[in-house]
């Protein structure tokens, strides 16, 4: 169901979006009901309607669907069930050249699709630097060593008999929308925003495993988190992240074990923060006095700046949001209703406000927030729209808690040039064409 | 990761339950680090630990294992991801003999092996009437007729065009933990409270389509739901659930469209609702004047009194709660530290104190309820507990916003008698034997 495909002709007629919109900015209850009052009265009573709601071709043959007269499918058809065969386009998809190996890679979460804030973990988005494996739980281990008492190594049942918690948190790589600094406007939201999940994780905070091991946490300022896998992933974390009691040494994700693409049996999750320093497969945590410098973050994971410098240790997810529908490769295929929808997040608390331009940031209107609204997750909005068959431009800008405003292009690129490749929290501009096609459009 | 397996001894010392309750009762922070001191202190620094957190057998030989040294899987190796080959057991199940057949048959959620309050969708318990189909989104249909002005038939697009909701909540089957009435103690969680689940659910308010439709909702006070599949499900829901905006008309679950075995493309969510009336392959909605009183209703679905009569349409789901680690047919390895969890939902709002017992109801200690607290949506609790190693009885107790309190078995029997097979949510009691067995059992 990934395209917005076609609606029956009138479903709202474009020449009452004028009332349709005064009435949305009064915010009067009985909105929808004026937008599809016309729809609504030609559609007459008849006979045919039945047979229509029974679902299968021509209305003038009173015919039940097989589903409605047949023996279905037994339960337990699968102990793990799967989606509908009419879904299978809805996969998490690598872009074609973007890395020469597939398993230093990505793969991306199809937005495009997606609803709610909950991203399936099977579209959850994928991001190796040398490959995933699947590790038997029963032999990993994980240290905790460095400024501390008492070095310890726990099993997998030793962690999970600790007190546990269970918190939804977004996850974003640095590098989402990396190819948008130097104005490539890959072609779908999948693309440009897909390297985003959000997911339910149950785990134990790791500052609880730090005061098993009596680590110092005076002169501890540090941490470094190490990986099992083949890239030897390891990332610094200051201290004060962990004392809040926030990072999490997580082996549950929306109700279940980690996925082995995502560090089954045991991951990082530290909120707010790029995916980089969510280490899958964690196997280490080393209690230090300095940052460690390690190569992921000393050399990748920078931002070349405008006067040839770079910014290092910029790890929080600054406030940013992104329409999902209508976005890039979507079809309008007539004009009338349509739900504005999208995500918005912070990687500094919880997003406050969301307002939507359907005239490339003219006029903004403020969107409706799905609840619960909540700390370094993600947030679903909706907007209500009649499309008047005109181009347009689609936009959204989010503003946190802190106060932070989504910048523009012309006010990141001011700061921080064209050349980077991560942290591009932009707005993104989506235009309508007057055939109804979407397109990715960068604004001056 | 469904079982409690062996921790390494002295982990926690059964003879610092005394200061750790103490101390836990006191609210005390540093409890955690009080209970394992000992533990931390056993465990001296080594080398082994190194080569130990390397994850692979003899801590002798300094070998890494293969996924420290390797290429790994590639990106994308499947669109659509799947759980670790470790997980394999846990699934869906149905009770051998509990149905004739597997159209007209329930599968029970693995609620042992569950976190947070996310049920997997590949996990989410089935309860079907005639089967599951796998229906052709574009074929089909919903109806709304009865008493409105302007009869309807929308398309799946039609629908998802409409200003969407997103909203979490449980749905529960109302004969879940229906064989625990007759003293049937079944072995585990999985069978006796698995017909529960919980999703985020995103669709279009019921009323939406009502007010397009123009339905007379003074003389409409009942709306009759009507799947699309063979087994001619018909329920009945007041229109009073309705117009509070509440009644879903969705597509998505999790992120993602529906699954087949969940209704696909279209299911009613009528939140603290029993699950039936939840109509899967939603086909048609008719307004009415009284309770049309259809098969499901009339003859199923309603409790058998201990005066021979029964109570018809009692379909909101109290207030109820379950353990889920320790439960019935996992077992303690050895005594020490354990993170007590579990699942409390109210049909009738949130969920607002969940008590637990380790002495068969005779002390209760308030538990840790994890955020958000969801209206109509399960709610995990998580409290520390100090296994001494002898028999006791684990209990938990929710009570609502409303200040309803679940009742036990001695209190909803003396009402309600033993020969109901719906409505069952008294008080679960698992007994750990000295062995660490853990068993279903009924107190007196």
């Amino acid at each position: 169901m990934g395209k917005v495909r076609k609606a029956p002709e009138n479903f709202v007629r474009p020449d009452e979006a004028g009332t349709v919109f005064a009435e949305a900015r009064a915010g009067r209850r009985d909105f929808i009901r004026g937008a599809f009052a016309a729809a609504a009265t030609a559609v007459a009573a008849n006979a045919q309607a039945q047979q229509a709601a029974a679902g299968e071709g021509d209305p003038n043959i009173l015919e039940l669907p097989a589903h409605s007269k047949g023996l279905g499918q037994p339960v337990v058809t699968d102990g793990y069930g799967k989606p509908s065969k009419y879904e299978a386009n809805v996969q998490r998809r690598q872009s074609p050249g973007l890395t020469q190996t597939k398993q230093a890679s990505v793969s991306f979460a199809p937005l495009q699709s997606l609803f709610g804030i909950v991203t399936p973990s099977g579209l959850h988005f994928e991001r190796h630097h040398q490959g995933w494996w699947d590790i038997d739980p029963s032999k990993h281990r994980l240290m905790i060593n460095g400024l501390v008492k008492n070095p310890k190594v726990f099993t997998m049942d030793e962690i999970m008999r600790l007190p546990a918690v269970s918190r939804f948190h977004f996850i974003e790589c640095g590098a989402n929308t990396g190819m948008e600094w130097g104005n490539v406007a890959v072609p779908t939201v999948q693309y440009t925003h897909g390297m985003l999940s959000c997911s339910e994780f149950t785990g134990v905070p790791l500052i609880t495993l730090l005061e098993m091991a009596g680590a110092d946490l005076k002169k501890g300022k540090f941490i470094l988190a190490e990986g099992a896998d083949g890239s030897s992933m390891t990332r610094t974390i200051p201290v004060e992240l962990i004392t809040s009691g926030e990072v999490l040494v997580a082996y549950g994700q929306n109700g279940e074990m980690l996925r082995p693409e995502q560090g089954y049996p045991l991951r990082l999750v530290v909120p707010g923060v790029q995916g980089v320093s969510w280490v899958k497969y964690l196997r280490r945590i080393e209690v230090g006095d300095m940052p460690y410098a390690a190569k992921d973050e000393a050399i990748h994971y920078v931002d070349l700046m405008p006067d040839g410098q770079h910014r290092q240790y910029t790890s929080i997810q600054e406030c940013k949001s992104v329409v999902t529908t209508p976005s890039g490769g979507q079809i309008l295929l007539d004009q009338g209703f349509y739900n504005i929808t999208g995500l918005a997040w912070s990687g500094r608390g919880k997003v406050k406000r969301v307002d939507v331009s359907v005239d490339g940031g003219r006029n903004w209107r403020t969107a409706r927030l799905e609840g619960p609204v909540m700390s370094k997750c993600l947030t679903r909005f909706n907007l209500d729209w009649v499309w008047n068959g005109e181009e347009c431009i689609i936009q959204s800008r989010a503003m946190d808690e802190t106060g932070y405003v989504q910048p523009s292009y012309q006010q990141l690129r001011a700061v921080r040039g064209a050349r980077s490749i991560y942290h591009n929290n932009a707005i993104q501009s989506w235009a309508v064409r007057a055939n109804g096609e979407v397109a990715n459009v960068q604004l001056a």
